[in-house]
């Protein structure tokens, strides 16, 4: 259950302390050019290093397995392949009896009893975005007009992202923030009514990055505090131009072709060095934690690309399905 | 591309002004009581006629067509049909010149050609959910023990839900609403990871209905502003439950057992009769548009019973995959 | 699991003896005519009534619930309907402790726990292919330029058609044959490697239809009795034409733009009035069974437009694919 | 469009002439047991080297690359790499301008523009079969009781293969064969009505092979040269054991726990030295053609294994879906 897509599929695969991870892309049209210096841009604005994140670096260069030749697709499914090689696993030893708070150690342990690849977090840790970053420069290719821009625009609640971050430092503790994004020259239809609404496939992407706790499109939630003649948006010439945009650029599940607005919402880093008073499976005790290994304060910092690529994954698909 | 669901399928059809509206069902357990009267609760409160909702009433009793035998399911597609009776198209005529701000009528021009059915909506209209309310009476029947219940909290801004209704009226305008919703009960291990957590399978499913702008889990995007040594929920005991519930019940996309709660946030009624200043694609114009017919003040009124259906249409998907 | 398709998805409904049976047809693009008239041909076709067929006749007019409007297909899921009105349940009551040798009694009702519709084989009855015959006329417009033709070759092993059906009356039992489908005008490229070849496509969806036990595609089993200089098409131009086509049209999964060729290989009818010597499963004895009820000598009679609607259904869904 | 299955899915990717050739394996359970070499057999018995087959051989022994974890499936995405070493590309350079008849060539190139990896027929190649293997070995673990063979029962239209396969070397061309392949120990219940009957679920699976042109189910064609009297499989006990198998273990798409049978018609292999006259699309006349390369004599002897693994998937796929 771990694909995503109709025509356009991603299917992402690896263990953080594992060989590594990758991703299947299937369906990709032939003849777009594809290089392994294609992806660093990307790959290295998610990357880690910069303060607010884990210093744990890995050099996320992906090998290129299938589907290239000659530098262009060739229509057969693409495959990429990250190496792990910076991979510390000793730190997790202890965790399978603490369970970390906000992590998905309990529910990983329950789901697959007990046969869950645990070290730093196995099949669910964020490193898996490195394949969809990867899978999103690919789909960038196919949506070439569109522009996609995922920035950071608040973290701890604060508009001033580097005093935040230092207060979390200080604190041993992390933050979270918000990241809106936006794309630009989006073509009118895509998306369809109901089941596979634009909101409905980009949140259901979106949430599959660990940490989302919630999107908006347009402007969300506030809309709900106003009145319709106030969030209605009125057309002003005939190519769908609208006087505002209160619905990010969706009416009915589908683009308009004004801009492609939503924010989404990341909670703090659940991995802080701060104590936590938490249950230990083992003793059947109440237990403190601090959590030592290496980990972001800030994950959300390296949140943007990610969500850039799954938000071209979104309409590479949808492009490619509206035009049957 | 009108279908959702891995093996509980569920493909919803029909028109506002045509033949009826309905859905099938497929692959939903055999032996699972069915009877017409299941259904009338929870469409009853789907069901316009009180204030801030449209005069338009239908009866809204489901024709079973098919897939079940005995009043029981019998293990093949159950298709529910319902008629439309009390529509009147010759309201929607001059809509096809002016396209109501807020709606689906340019888009789904647009993509569909000018084939669309126009009239009230057609498929794009909110009389669709019927469908979709009572494939979440199915659903209910397959995860019986779990609780679903979604409230309407907050009504354009105002938690005096009535007051913010009568303004809207007195005005000529409309308001959304923001519906909570919590489902109790629920087995420890439901979602994966990734592609199919649960908060993406959820808010695949909620943005499905129209008029949805944004989705939140736990505490959403309040996490957004707190800590980390805050936000987390640390384990209590041996069953997995904990101090706090800010991730609203999921970790690593998928159920600990906690109360799974998220909360959506609705956008005001996009007809209203407030005088409207857009763009006439006839005249080439702009032009006033004061939308007549039957419309909802505040459809958010309608909405916690189809949002309780697709929670339970997710978590009958997810627990039969899960069983697998 | 009773939908097939990508694109365009054909979701059937329905049992012999319930209301009816009908199909949604999702992802049909808009602006296809369609009225009620165009489904009598192929519909007729389909029907019974002729010598080696079942005395049951339906009407049979397909009853249009959503989809069209203003003759056009609307871009929305179609829905058809045919009620049940010539049901002649009584026939079928004693087949709950005598499971009918061929038929789908036993299986249905291990399956569903006994929850099945048992009445004329219910969800399992050929009448289901109804739904399908019609499906095919829309999708016979998708691929408007391909003409599609299958007709019965042999019956019982005989070339003389009638003679075979006489002797299987006059011996009260049944006989089946062979069907070979031809489509002309085929563009190159429809299909994918593997998974997706036209050979799997195809041959899923016409094992969908009940008592089919064999395909061949091209020279089928004769390929495997001859040399590979023999068997080898060799081309004969840039158009890709071949000397002779023994692929059937098909090369690596993909058209080539040959005429593809099939044969389909359909059973004996299952309820003979012939004594059968069988379990019954109430008193636990071997019994003797005469089948009395209305079914067909030779319902491979009727099964030629139903691999038609297939064929077609097939190419419109790998088309629509292609062109994404 | 390369993935297969519904809850067990199967994901090729890889070239012959590229770096390697894997697959991916999704939604397998956890805890079962998977190590290198429980591989080897299979993949052993798949391999080239003998009288009829390539000289080409590969190591042919899987990178478990994702997925496993103290030799225990995870339940997270398996995915098995194995790196092509024996290649030797230049021997397909030619091939542009005469594409091979019975090959992909032609259509590979028309369908991707001329940008398929044409180097040994890319990702047409039969090649990719060593990753439906590996599934197959993970598959055949989820259905442990289950006992598969295939057998290649006849070559060349004859039941001395050692004979067959001498003719065709001394000739300098090629011949193909039937494979039986029969199951044993199969619960009651597996496979839908309609469009997902065992039969519609297997051939599909089973045409993803290259070169296999037919499949029959049971007696399959010949039920078509008898009667319904002699044709039907009578009950004779309650476990619904029945006297014959004519139906091969499936009535009504569903498995009736008897032993599941069919027969699939390989294809001579198309590579042959035999001189081919077909067109040149460089020339645009009439060439000649005698293909180097190393090439199997009879590709058939290698496919047993490859039908038992789809056979195994399929049943996997199947049975997981069953239980839900």
């Amino acid at each position: 259950m771990n694909s995503f897509g109709t025509i356009f599929k991603v299917q992402i695969f690896g263990e953080s302390h594992g060989e590594g991870v990758g991703v299947v892309i299937d369906s990709c049209p032939a003849g777009i050019e594809l290089t392994q210096d294609m992806f660093i841009a990307d790959l290295q604005r998610r990357k880690s290093g910069a303060k607010g994140t884990t210093p744990r670096t890995e050099q996320d260069t992906p090998k290129i397995l299938s589907g290239v030749f000659n530098n262009k697709t060739t229509g057969a499914p693409i495959t990429l392949f990250f190496e792990n090689k910076n991979t510390k696993s000793s730190d997790y030893n202890e965790l399978q009896a603490i369970f970390r708070p906000g992590h998905a150690d309990f529910t990983a342990h329950k789901k697959y009893n007990g046969f869950n690849d645990y070290r730093g977090g196995g099949h669910f840790s964020g490193r898996l975005t490195v394949g969809i970053v990867a899978a999103g420069v690919v789909a960038k290719q196919i949506i070439k007009n569109v522009r996609i821009n995922a920035k950071l625009t608040e973290v701890g609640g604060e508009k001033d992202i580097d005093e935040a971050i230092n207060k979390a430092i200080k604190n041993k503790t992390s933050v979270g923030g918000i990241i809106e994004c936006t794309a630009t020259n989006i073509p009118i239809g895509l998306g369809e009514p109901f089941w596979n609404s634009v909101e409905s496939v980009i949140s259901h992407g979106i949430f599959a990055i660990p940490g989302i706790k919630g999107i908006e499109f347009g402007n969300g939630f506030m809309a709900t505090k106003t009145y319709g003649h106030v969030n209605n948006d009125c057309f002003i010439n005939e190519n769908g131009e609208t006087k505002t945009n209160n619905s990010g650029g969706i009416n009915g599940g589908i683009t308009n072709g004004n801009n492609l607005i939503f924010r989404v919402g990341v909670k703090p880093t659940s991995s802080i060095s701060y104590n936590q008073e938490t249950f230990n499976f083992n003793t059947k005790k109440m237990d403190n934690l601090q959590i030592q290994g290496r980990h972001d304060v800030c994950f959300a910092l390296r949140v943007p690309p990610v969500i850039e690529a799954i938000t071209a994954i979104c309409l590479a698909d949808l492009w490619l399905c509206n035009n049957c």
